[in-house]
């Protein structure tokens, strides 16, 4: 089994050294301060990420970088230094800008960036869990120059940590989760700020609906402002459609006193996300013998289908409903 | 104990009835259909509303309205030819407009307007349980003419379901529950649409973050616009905080590229909010004596205090932090 060497040890970065490592991979991590000592504490081996990543190069193993986007860049540098042609992912939330930098800083790299999508309002490595990904998406990122090699070793880490894999471009990914996770982080932080203008009154009835919806206005404000910042574009989209939306439902209440088309609209979106995980999956094998067969696993995650298995020759893909 | 009819039996009132039984209170409801059934076989007495309230009468039992608010004028004028001189409360989520009703067709009632803030998204008696309540606030209104033989009716009622009474006016509840209940309903139908706006792809890269937030939009859509519908000048404000923020978000991302106000605020928001529900609360007794004594636990609840514990002569009242 390929060694994996994983650079920065927060929450999501080591919670895949905890999951690789029980996946029975060989495994060690680059970090500092506490994150560093409490991965120690529990086992792990814990280098600088210059140590790390010039093991790496000795022994192939895929190179993971899990640090903020904020500090991509200069690991980025070191890898460049000690592992030119590393064998490299990422779990980075946005994926464009990661990918940029990949191509000018490492172009000799054989990438394929991922996004394991679970995480919790909690940061650094006590938050982690070997556990995390368990039935977690996990973007594997296919761009026109994606090596079936380095797909390959990135989808194995994910299914390697229980997720299962969503093949797609970086910014038809990064699009995507401007609308599913950083709006969301938007949205809960508007709206824990308005509740708060309430008054304690306002925070003392907070029940269930509110609780909920601004959980993750909890999490560390540096990594959200990293995460949602780092995808500007795609997320000026998402906060302009909501606008639309929340503006065409202001002025449906403020002059027919309705909100049919809002409720209802939401209602049947919820729906959509509903069916989709209600388990009525059909399965197809997809072979893989040439970097070009990404693109039809690529085709299938525009329509909502996952890489579940992976073989020699072969990708287990379901695709929801009826298919 | 005084006995309790609760009319409607969906999700809040047939939690009602069964917590109130399971307190040991005499208690009959009033339904029809398939909720009427179902609470019929699971033991309770079921009458039509005509039944119900006259015996209601008889008793002088607590009257419980728990019917969307688009159906509140009916059984007020039920309860207004059986019972005009009822000992009334209610538990729909807006207290104004049933206020108003009450006054204009139950003048001679001795009623105090309550609201549990629990719920789920799903909906009727089978949804139900006498647990529903349980550690969670409950509004019970104090208006001028709120008589202490009426407000304790109904706290007494919250405090057998295992809530806590949160004392407030009609208007300050319905400014406060359009910004921690019904503004989150308006956002997470926003948000299911903004999501599935971006495909299949983007619901199926949907994690925690999007689920929680959304969670509420697959509530029944016809209670959802009787909620929100029923509280519009209220949520005309609170919608236009949050477009207001949204839109400075939207600004500060197209312009500088930073989010910091937006999350730096939410962040600090949501901490008010964990603090509040930290367990730090300081007791007190407050004399209830006469009716006037009831302002006194109106001010505590503006302050973010509640009402734990009722005796004879007085109420046990915690506020949070040093109070």
């Amino acid at each position: 089994m390929r060694a994996v060497c994983v650079i920065g040890l927060g929450l999501i970065g080591g919670s895949v050294l905890r999951a690789a490592t029980a996946a029975g991979r060989p495994c060690w991590g680059a970090s500092t301060g506490e994150d560093a000592e409490l991965a120690r504490a529990d086992g792990h081996e814990v280098l600088s990420t210059e140590e790390a990543v010039r093991r790496a190069a000795e022994q192939d193993a895929l190179i993971v970088v899990a640090t903020p986007l904020t500090s991509v860049r200069g690991v980025l540098r070191t890898i460049a230094w000690q592992a030119p042609e590393a064998l490299l992912t990422d779990v980075v939330s946005v994926k464009d800008p990661v990918d940029a930098e990949v191509r000018a800083l490492l172009p000799g790299a054989r990438y394929a960036g991922g996004h394991p999508m679970a995480g919790t309002a909690a940061a650094g490595w006590a938050a982690g869990s070997a556990e995390l990904f368990r039935g977690a998406p996990w973007a594997v990122v296919v761009e026109d120059g994606t090596t079936l090699a380095a797909w390959r070793a990135a989808a194995e880490l994910a299914l390697d940590c229980g997720a299962h894999v969503v093949v797609t471009s970086a910014g038809e990914h990064d699009a995507a989760v401007a609308r599913i996770s950083h709006l969301p982080h938007v949205f809960a932080n508007v709206l824990a700020a308005v509740g708060a203008d309430g008054g304690p009154l306002a925070l003392s009835l907070a029940a269930g609906s509110f609780r909920d919806a601004t959980r993750v206005a909890a999490s560390e404000p540096e990594l959200v402002r990293a995460m949602t910042e780092g995808n500007r574009v795609a997320l000026l989209d998402a906060v302009d459609d909501a606008l639309g939306r929340l503006g065409a439902a202001r002025g449906s209440l403020a002059s027919t006193g309705a909100l049919k088309t809002t409720v209802d609209g939401g209602h049947a979106a919820r729906g959509e996300l509903e069916r989709l995980g209600s388990g009525d999956w059909s399965a197809r094998s997809v072979p893989l013998r040439s970097d070009r067969d990404l693109r039809k696993l690529r085709d299938l995650g525009a329509r909502g289908g996952r890489v579940t298995a992976l073989d020699e020759a072969s990708a287990t893909a379901e695709l929801p409903g009826s298919g």
